[in-house]
């Protein structure tokens, strides 16, 4: 079984279990038996091979062996994200965690349409946990707490390059190409950044880029912003 | 009304009409009436300012202005894709056309999923038109015939730089940075290229790049893909 699964908490003792969905998906569609083998890991980058050593109700018990080679880290980036609705959300969640971008923080902006609830969070832990299985990432995409543009802007690295979405803005590839350092990428809402925010980004020292001719979804933008950084170093 | 209507066929003499889908959202759901003016493009990389002359029960007459400013160039991108199944396949065509691709061709491989049905195809052609008019652009995404792998080695412009997604391969980043030259890239199925597949495109001059660490999903690697040209060229 070629399979990832995911622990919510980390081995001890060479012992671990699954829990939850990812017990039920291994013990009921995939009808795993007591000493199958598996592949385990707890979404720090860490990954284990495991074999199954009891199956319960919502419970599978692993015997855990020594930890398998270092996983790449993920890709320097912080966006900042006014969420999309519905879908678009789960869908941009899938492609930055298959892009390898760190992490992403639910920006509340004046024109934010969808609010980052604590079940719509839930639900895209889920979504980033499929992804890294799916696409062989061992360490999750995360998914920080709400916050407004303020406390992002006040909360930056100051070593990190800062950018923010702008039709009106530079071009982002020249810029990429000569920033090795952390980046932390802001994208607005559908209806845009007000005056007053893009304003504020800039006073902090964030960059407007455009991210090309056409209005991209914010979906689009966020994932383009992830592709464009994740090819520049696209590691072998 | 600042949206935009996709004309089947181009204005003449001053007179255009809108049909089918087009025809019945701007009447129906709309509920223009004659006199209001709107914005028509007929897929070319032309648009035109237009007054609503006559409201028929499918069809829309329109009093046509001369044409606006050019439209930007699409991106020099040929994307051979095995199409993805369902949603994906949608989601992958909303995103190229918003990042500018200039043709997709679904790629017929050994191990792909998805046959590009003439259903499948004029489904893929109304999502194109619907995102044309949301992200701007006026050129349609070309949607090329369904071709084999064969023919599209044997296709590709001389002067194009062909590449092929290879988890194997060399990094996109450096590649792209020096090849102004219009891009043919391919993208395998979820099961990959097979050896032979891959063979016959180095054979024919392709070049092997890996899109970074992850598994991407078909419909992720295409988008990376545009989105790491658009961004490396991106154009205030």
């Amino acid at each position: 079984m070629s399979e990832s699964f995911h622990l919510a908490t980390p081995p001890v003792a060479g012992r671990a279990e699954l829990v939850g969905d990812e017990a039920r998906h291994l013990a009921r569609v995939l009808r795993a038996r007591v000493g199958d083998e598996i592949c385990v890991f707890d979404g720090s980058g860490r990954a284990w091979p495991a074999r199954i050593a009891t199956i319960g109700r919502d419970r599978v018990g692993l015997d855990v062996g020594p930890p398998l080679a270092a996983a790449v880290p993920p890709l320097p980036l912080t966006l900042a994200v006014a969420l999309p609705k519905g879908d678009r959300q789960k869908w941009m969640v899938e492609k930055l965690t298959e892009l390898g971008c760190g992490r992403l923080v639910p920006l509340v902006t004046h024109r934010g349409v969808a609010e980052a609830t604590p079940g719509a969070l839930e639900r895209l832990g889920r979504s980033v946990i499929e992804a890294c299985k799916q696409c062989g990432r061992n360490t999750l995409l995360d998914i920080a707490a709400p916050a407004p543009l303020a406390a992002v802007l006040a909360g930056r690295d100051p070593a990190a390059l800062g950018i923010i979405a702008d039709p009106a803005g530079e071009p982002l590839g020249p810029l990429l190409a000569g920033h090795p350092a952390p980046i932390v990428a802001l994208v607005g809402p559908e209806g845009g950044f007000t005056d007053e925010e893009l304003a504020a980004a800039t006073a902090a020292g964030f960059r407007r880029v455009t991210l090309g001719p056409h209005v991209l979804r914010v979906e689009t933008a966020a994932v383009a912003i992830a592709a464009a950084l994740a090819m520049r170093g696209s590691r072998p």
